[in-house]
């Protein structure tokens, strides 16, 4: 039973780590950097000779710091990823800041099958369709970017520079390896391309979530997080003790049944692992409101430690609500409401190519102890998609830890950011860049300059800009 | 009209003119070289989630030169092509003699949808099921050699290096290009890489083939080949005078429309293009048997201006007849010989992704004039395969002329060559290295070595020999 408990919680972490830099997220309202939102037309399926179907995918279009006079104009290609394509745009400010600065052409391409990117539309998601699920690959996806690029450049010589972040920063990497004579270089910000089957250590995601949290304010705050699974264990096993948690987290809905439970848990532990990424310097709202380092504020609730139930859990609960409520507007917690219209994307996603494992040793972690067990994965893709993951697919194509041949990519990872663990941190070859913010959270580099930046992010964005403006000069 | 012949003769040209390789070409049977045939499995859509059927490719195996205690054993792998991969085995005499001087274990991958390896066993070419079709493409094909390479190695670090000739060394830059970390380098001799719309004239193929017959004996060669296309549409005018074509040139089957009488001029022009491929300098029996020199042959029997029909018809007859029957076993010529099982397969290729233009002006070469037009080809791949052909495809994806960061690739190409207009001929960076054979015909590098190798193809050998031992030393 154990066992199968086990890999229930890999196969939730697994399904949704990745996704959870997107919860809660919607559009940033305050539209700091303005486009035309333009559509084009790819075909469903560029490797067959048997679809003839195409549809369209949007892309954001912004030519007003364009010298006109210039043949040469730099494309800065923003390559979507899981998301509405606009929320990348607000939150790319580096990619806006240095567009200025080269007088780019300004582009955020929207990945097929998020945002209005639909081969579908409102059927795309259908489970019962698997023909409309087969066509959601990352190969599909470059050929797409691919296509729009050959027609943005319209035969003119324009350098082309990738930008990407997270799953988009692995997308930016790929492109540039498998397409250069499109991509004069690329930025690939907190791409964790070597978070794959074999090639990292499943447990160094929870492993560094956890060291973030005992470096933020004291290591109390862990020793609580590491007690609070027992104690939420212990409660949960009665009706009374659900409901003693259902009142101290403020839930909408009352715990009932130990599947409920299940699911108030995993909320928890994603809740831990997005506050890391997002353990930014100043407020931001990319996951959600959120206030400058909400890992420490988190940790302020839990510097003490608690000695009874009631005081433990009182301290996780208004912990928690740094995350689920900065804002105070909500009159309750909705443990449901991890999900937008883009959660349907990566579950996908991580059901074909994306199979990144994710395990933690409890003895070693803040978090319960799981282990990666890609059958039990394997069988949930299936039963919810038809999907059988093909966890090599992408160390075949894009070569796992053998990057001996690429150049002109920038891997930048923030040591805060628990995806670092799957990133490049040593350079195999001088054409490759690898910029280490010790104090960097999740691909903090690609976000707008801000006075609250730490110098090591500040570094990093001049090394990216001198490195850009290079490869746009040898072009 | 003649715009619509010049386009139906274009159609052909381009269609089979690659395929003319494998005219006639069966299996080399002096069986030089020896190893075990084995099978592998490979999905037939390595890149959609839909399709989960599988099929198995063939290979060729041979370790008698492994040194068995070396751990990085290099493996010299042929990139199959169009045709039966133990024709290329036996034709790659250069990769097995490396092999034995690298100790090197041996593979030759058979291309999907060739020799033994079909998908859908007999029915594989059906056109009536536009499914069996779809999945011949590049990228299926290197997808398969991919995973054929990662199952030999075994997670052992052996160096590979890609081989291949003409449409089989695109395959091999290509897989260099695409999969690096699977490919130390890679010999691309007489790949026409370029031979794709709108980045190399046309013309480039029958230009370099009418060079050849000039050079060949005498300047009279391509005159009365020239003059020879008047008197075949003055002649095949009139029935008597297809009868009179057909007894001159022994014909199987007495010409009598003026269908027949297209594809013998068809059949003819063909043969010469193939002539030029093949122009060794020893006896040899790749595309058909054929004596050292073969153009030179063929023009000796073209020395003379003829001055009447008949005298020309004879000449014409005696030298078409040295790539036709040099053995003299045959008792008449059969035209419709054109094709062994294979010609289905590259006509397909042809039809999906291998858009290769070619073209004549007639004032320039000796061959009929004819014009590209794409979109009669389109139409014809329409009507025999329902295949629209995508001509931009393999620019698309392999950059056409921007080869600036591929790596680790041969480029050789014999000048001899009518391919050799659409390869690389200068080297984009100092990792690709070009050599050029000045007395070379298609691919005469890969050859096994022969003392009537002229000394350039012995210098191209020796460059490509130390390079390739270099690679295997560096990795």
């Amino acid at each position: 039973m154990i066992l199968r408990d086990m890999g229930e919680a890999t196969v939730r972490a697994a399904l949704s780590a990745v996704l959870g830099i997107l919860l809660i997220a919607g559009c940033d309202c305050s539209q700091r950097f303005k486009y035309e939102i333009k559509e084009f037309q790819v075909p469903l399926d560029h490797f067959s000779f048997l679809i003839n179907a195409t549809f369209n995918i949007r892309y954001l279009y912004n030519d007003s710091f364009v010298d006109k006079s210039n043949a040469r104009t730099p494309i800065f290609f923003y390559t979507g990823n899981e998301g509405d394509i606009e929320l990348f745009a607000q939150n790319t400010g580096f990619l806006w800041e240095q567009a200025e600065r080269q007088r780019a052409l300004v582009i955020f391409a929207e990945h097929r099958y998020y945002g209005k990117s639909l081969p579908f539309g409102s059927s795309t998601f259908n489970t019962s369709l698997p023909e409309h699920l087969a066509y959601f690959t990352v190969e599909q996806t470059l050929e797409d970017y691919a296509m729009l690029i050959t027609f943005l450049r319209n035969d003119r010589q324009m350098p082309v520079v990738a930008f990407g972040g997270s799953y988009g920063g692995m997308l930016a990497a790929w492109f540039r390896m498998k397409y250069p004579h499109l991509v004069t270089g690329a930025l690939a910000a907190s791409a964790p391309v070597l978070q794959f089957p074999g090639i990292t250590d499943c447990d160094i995601f929870y492993r560094i979530v956890t060291s973030v949290f005992q470096n933020a304010y004291n290591e109390n705050c862990t020793l609580n997080i590491g007690k609070s699974w027992k104690l939420f264990e212990t409660l949960g096993a009665s009706e009374a003790g659900k409901k003693q948690i259902s009142d101290a987290f403020h839930l909408c809905n009352v715990l009932k049944t130990d599947d409920d439970l299940k699911k108030f848990l995993d909320y928890v532990e994603e809740v831990y692992s997005n506050l890391a990424m997002v353990n930014y310097p100043y407020n931001s709202s990319f996951l959600a409101p959120l206030p400058a380092y909400p890992v420490r504020q988190v940790c302020y609730y839990l510097k003490e430690l608690h000695s009874t139930d009631a005081d433990l859990l009182h301290a996780m609960s208004s912990a928690l609500a740094v995350y689920t409520n900065y804002t105070q507007s909500a009159k309750c917690l909705d443990i449901s409401v991890n999900s937008n219209a883009d959660d349907s994307g990566w579950n996908i996603q991580s059901c074909n190519q994306m199979v990144m494992p994710i395990c933690s040793n409890g003895s070693e972690t803040m978090f319960r102890t799981s282990s990666w067990n890609f059958k039990d994965y394997a069988e949930k893709c299936y039963k919810n998609y038809r999907l059988t993951p093909k966890p090599y697919d992408i160390i075949l194509r894009y070569g796992g830890r053998n990057l001996e041949a690429a150049t002109n990519i920038i891997f930048s990872n923030g040591l805060l950011d628990p995806w670092s663990g799957g990133g490049v941190l040593q350079a195999p070859n001088d054409k490759v860049f690898v910029i280490i913010l010790p104090e960097g959270a999740h691909h903090l580099d690609l976000r707008h300059s801000d006075p609250a930046d730490p110098p090591s992010v500040r570094d990093a964005r001049d090394k990216e800009a001198a490195i850009i403006a290079r490869w746009i000069q040898d072009f």
